[in-house]
């Protein structure tokens, strides 16, 4: 499957007729090329495979996710980090140091360019674990699955319409779990909320919002600080802050940023809204429109701070500070997606759920509405809450507490938790390989549909047919 | 000039390419025609007219807004009412009590179909103010206009984009005021938020977001009621609750909603950050892409209320309950304006504001923050607010508070004291024609949008070529 057929786009003939609003729309959206299912090669829907009494690790990418994930992965019952792997030295000896003063096995280390690989090879491994850069994800995630190792992978999954379709077609040719690791689906609200329109407390569910709205200009200019200071080991430079590590990761992100537009992040506001309108489980994303503000975030922070005539005030990038994405399903639901990392904005979500009977929301204030245009007081609000928390908050919620920082507030331990207990009892994952897929795609869907003037695109149905197969996403137990 | 040229569209073809991000993108929105100017025809940007010392009024509508207009106008200055006209008996008769309660000389009454054109062509007013219901909102104050008056038209002004460029031409030719009274302008948030970005508190101002979030189901649906109850004068009915009048305002936005999709109603929202962003005073709207839902609400409250088997229940409604749409201007900026009336969720119209340095938003609950990705303190915030607090409510806000409910927290009575101020010192009004046309045009356009799988449609420059005369927005003092 070449890159080119993928992007190349049908030509669409736009005769809008405006006389009459006709139930079928004249004016088509821009579609991309659907690869067809390889021969032999049916959809992994509700995958089951062997349980796993004891899930071997490997972790790739031990910098700001991937530490963390380890400390996680040793606070469940089942687990053996067999392997490590990232760039620098400094990385694998915080999480060797990690793994030692809880007295745990020393798990074998790789460091270098293409040290992943070897480790990937091992045939004491059961499922990699990757926390690197956006762009290596599904190159790492794929070459894993080839090997016959099931993948969990970071967000975003993957950054092309070609490399979404890799992950699918891999994913079904290998019979491999391929998870992308989107934590919010986990977080206690959004379960809540989930667990409310599952037992139709919002009767039907009409139009949903999300966002990933962060304030991240500072951590974007942070490789500057970087090139000043070197890690040396054992001078004791670990114990204050690791700019030249943290550069690393904004170096890559700013690049990302320079060269592309539209929402290059949807999946945190996007993957619990679909779990709460059953997409590819009874419903399916249609199309998107998007469109972006200019940018002027980054040129007005970068100028502040590092002068008019610096470097990074000249650059140009592309990268809009607002993305605004709307999406249409088949069952005709709208979903409403924003993207804001270059505004001093307070941190947003938005996660909003209206239907019918009923309407939640998350940020920036959380309000319930139960069939009436007043929000339930705090303290009947908190009641409901309780009454639809999530079983998975009432079986590890206790743990994940106890594991204060690194579960970031519960949701990645749960998360992990989750994982490591599927693949344990042979159960189909939470989220699956057209997950991955959907939620990724808005990447490079909405970069399209903002370099033609917000017009509307065609998301692919990645199950190609079988989205209406499963009625209703169900987590299995 | 005929309404078919107006809504005839220009066939686009549409070729996207994308292998490459180009700054030129390849699909063009769909486009309305842009009638030519009438000869010896120039704008009426800051429209200067004659002072009137007395402004004469005739009110046509005394409806629900219309009878709080009267009232509110009887409290300014330099104002005589000279005239009423209403479709009812049961409207006058409650407008004239409210006049012989505050001792002021009786007003002339018309009622009938036909009334309003003998009450425009009286020639001893200066002002009709026109609250009937959508539809003759534009064909009433052309009327008026040609009859030499200046006018103020509730909101929308116009429903069809034939309607907008008839205000607009209108206007042009007889140099009359044409308003629409989009009273959300001056409520005191907005106001303040106005304040702060004129005086660069947000830095460059750029994504705003405003809405009608509003259920109206009940409201909808009391026509039902009305058919059971008619008006008798003299009985006592007047006193309790008049299903019949408000049936009548309920019938033509339910059969509004019935006929079409898009935003019917979206200058609410979109007014104020109009205002913000200086639309046609230094920048432009260029395009828009609107998406709806399906219509899930309507029906299923009929169904609730009047059984699955009414007629109200099986009755095929075209708007969509949510409506999103994304604004792109000439400078870059980016609107988000939503509109739901019939879904059970707390009352907003956003009103946000995202700027380099600063941002604002204020529903669901009131936020400021100022270079930081923290939102204020409460008690810092609310100095923000007072410190930035708008000149008008300096100068108005006392009499708005005096009057309680009927000023509508205040922006009802500085709207119209506005309108009267500037009337009586010749100065160009707050909100001129140009706004009416833009902010109503939205209506058709999303329309056109929604209709086409949320397709980008132009946004015509109602100036014709002047948007960028003026810089800035600048209330005439």
């Amino acid at each position: 499957m070449k890159k080119k057929n993928l992007i190349l786009l049908a030509f669409v003939c736009l005769t809008a007729s405006m006389n009459s609003y006709a139930s079928e729309p004249s004016v088509k959206a821009i579609k991309t090329q659907i690869p067809s299912r390889p021969a032999g090669q049916t959809d992994v829907l509700e995958l089951r495979c062997d349980p796993i009494p004891t899930v071997r690790v490997g972790f790739i990418g031990l910098g700001m996710r991937g530490k963390g994930a380890v400390d996680r992965f040793m606070a469940i019952e089942g687990v053996e980090i067999k392997a490590l792997c990232d760039l620098e030295q400094y990385n694998l000896d915080k999480v060797r140091e990690s793994i030692t003063s809880r007295k745990r096995p020393a798990a074998q280390e790789y460091i270098g360019e293409e040290a992943w690989k070897e480790l990937c090879r091992r045939s004491d491994i059961d499922l990699i674990y990757i926390c690197t850069d956006w762009l290596t994800h599904t190159p790492m995630a794929v070459y894993a699955m080839e090997q016959g190792k099931h993948v969990a992978i970071e967000v975003p999954a993957a950054v092309t319409l070609d490399e979404c379709w890799q992950l699918v077609n891999t994913a079904e040719k290998t019979r491999k779990h391929c998870m992308m690791l989107e934590n919010c689906c986990y977080d206690k609200f959004e379960l809540a909320t989930l667990n409310m329109a599952q037992q139709g407390v919002f009767g039907e569910v009409v139009h949903v919002e999300g966002a990933y709205i962060h304030d991240l200009r500072s951590l974007n200019f942070n490789d500057r600080l970087s090139t000043a200071e070197a890690y040396e080991p054992g001078t004791g430079a670990e114990t204050k802050k690791k700019p030249g590590l943290i550069g690393y990761w904004d170096y890559w992100r700013k690049k990302y940023n320079i060269e592309h537009t539209g929402n290059p992040y949807p999946t945190h506001g996007l993957g619990p809204v679909c779990q709460i309108l059953n997409i590819h489980r009874g419903d399916k994303m249609n199309y998107l429109v998007s469109v972006s503000s200019n940018q002027f975030g980054m040129t007005g922070y970068a100028g502040k701070r590092f002068g008019k005539d610096s470097p990074e005030a000249k650059q140009t990038y592309q990268l809009g500070d607002m993305n605004t994405t709307i999406i249409k399903t088949e069952k005709g639901k709208t979903i409403m997606i924003q993207h804001d990392v270059t505004s001093p904005r307070p941190y947003s979500r938005i996660h909003l759920v209206s239907g019918t009977q009923g309407f939640a929301q998350k940020y920036p204030v959380r309000q319930i509405a139960l069939d009436s245009h007043y929000a339930l007081p705090r303290a009947e609000m908190d009641s409901v809450l309780q009454a639809y928390e999530h079983p998975f908050y009432k079986e590890a919620g206790k743990q994940a507490a106890e594991l204060g920082a690194i579960a970031h507030g519960g949701m990645d331990y749960i998360m992990d938790y989750r994982l490591v207990y599927c693949l344990r009892n042979g159960l189909p994952l939470d989220e699956d390989v057209y997950d991955a897929a959907e939620w990724s795609c808005l990447a490079p869907l909405t970069e399209m549909s903002v370099a033609n003037n917000g017009a509307p695109v065609e998301i692919p149905d990645f199950t190609r047919g079988a989205w209406n197969k499963l009625q209703g996403l169900k987590f299995a137990q």
